[in-house]
């Protein structure tokens, strides 16, 4: 099978999650910068989950450069990661508006780590179905940064129970952490 | 004609209902764990549709693999099939909401019961339209899958006046047949 | 300029709009089958809305199949089309909403007499752009369907001050003259 | 790196951003002509905005037309001005509510200044990692229009707070400035 109509769908799923969180961001009533000034948590949110699904779209990009055909296990190990991160926008929504609030933070570090862990099933997939074809197994090597995510993730969910700020700080590392596309795939073309 | 055509604008009409499906999880006005609880039966019909949307562009991929162009007469039948996959984010919202009631569990099995039909529609226009290539009406042979679906359909529509949690057994039944993907046709590549 | 980039912006955009219009299919508040009928007639312009944007969408595929490349004045003659489509969600919902009133018939059809202009231009464009290739000029000949649907929809935009049900039937009527694709084209290739 | 993916996700955005400003438009609650009245300001800056998220699709589309090879510094330049690009709607939508007032009109020019830098910033890029390909770099020259277009947004922000009628002038004659595509990289092909 051809992994041309899987990029496209990719594609358009990302695209529309990217686009439809700013229609969290509610018009304000008032005309004034004072009516602007509580949007400003919901503002940040929405860049911090912006450069995810953006750091999302760029591995996904980067790594299906080296698969040439795809099966049923990679349709759905795909499928799964998408569902997590069709999520993004309403966690995203629902911290923007609560970013001071235990259980908001907490979920949205939830839904982080499962799509985490949705990518780490799909790189693991690709891997074991290119079996003959060794490049992607080398290019990931022991996926370092993709642990150190679901550590931090991990850290970030229990930490928002403590202090909410120490898991936005948490998960403004991670997104630094990947901002830096992935060169071990990079290197390989 | 080509099938590109046909093939992105299913991709994208297909990513968009699965996507906007997650702005039925409207944000809660709550911070809490308490405030997510209502949430659950929408976020489990969302799973439910997420994965029947899921199984339709699986299957809409795997069929177009063996069709090489396509005509007016299939551009109207893959259209017809949009049409009814296009209320599923409708009756995923109604039945969310009233998941205990009868009528809105029975209208989510009719519109899931009309898009199977709109798609055996679209596969028996193809066998007719692709005659001299038997490929595809030998892959797709009794459909067997295919009457099963429907039949289970049918009778989970009639038992959600009884108890609609029988027709959501049933839906998810129907989910769970179909996650496996169409050997038959990727056999033959 | 390839023509590729312009086809799949093009089926972005119709994709978007044929399903965000199911957006304004509000979820009733009860779970009964009465809840459901004050929806009868937003789910019928519903339906005539998504066939008209099917057949833009159609006759779209079949007319870029002659074409080779674009260049600034097409990727513009389109944009008009395409904004002029993007209102369909807007008057299919006000329509629906108030569908024996006189003013939101008539701006439904206004909106679609935009549209048919639109593509007019469009086909204009093209062929004063493809001047070399007479193909599609002959293919679109008199373009008879296009100047009866103009006349159709002026008549139904001054009918619907009379009674909107006229309007109705005529929109319906146009519907049914385009649902045939233009074999004129299909015969070229 | 394949460029097809990247043009296809900035595709997606593009179509889903001019398409959802739409749903700013909200259906009015009457049936008659002062009904849709107040609408008005709303629809002329959605015109506005479409033109302009118009312009920059086809200026994307022609500049990607003499770029071969992407990296990851070119997925983050675009991503960047896609972030900007995507609160087009939200100011749209402020805008079109608050036509009168000074904030909320240069706040929508803090947008469009920012979509301006970030698509400066990418032609930069693109013109940096494609060195050997000098083709690019003597094709956009000096810039004159982005840089005219950066100095009226500046101009239009300021004079909001004179008389936002001045700053709606400056949007309508940036656009004026940017509908002839540009035709020093059509030249080259």
């Amino acid at each position: 099978m051809d992994k041309g109509r899987l990029e496209a769908f990719s594609d358009g799923v990302i695209a529309i999650l990217i686009t439809i969180m700013v229609l969290e961001l509610r018009i304000p009533a008032g005309a004034t910068g004072e009516a602007l000034r509580p949007l400003t948590p919901i503002f940040l949110t929405y860049v911090l989950s912006f450069v995810m699904l953006g750091i999302y779209w760029n591995n996904h990009h980067h790594m299906f450069q080296v698969i040439d055909r795809v099966n049923g296990r990679i349709l759905w190990a795909n499928l799964h990661l998408l569902f997590w991160l069709s999520l993004i926008p309403f966690v995203t929504g629902w911290m923007g508006e609560h970013y001071s609030a235990a259980v908001p933070t907490a979920v949205f570090g939830i839904v982080l780590i499962m799509a985490g862990i949705g990518y780490t099933i799909l790189v693991r997939v690709l891997v074991a179905e290119q079996g003959a074809d060794l490049r992607l197994a080398r290019a990931l090597g022991s996926d370092v940064k993709g642990k150190v995510s679901l550590v931090i993730y991990a850290a970030a969910i229990a930490l928002a129970f403590v202090d909410p700020w120490f898991s936005d700080a948490l998960y403004v590392a991670v997104a630094l952490i990947w901002l830096v596309p992935d060169r071990r795939i990079e290197r390989l073309r």
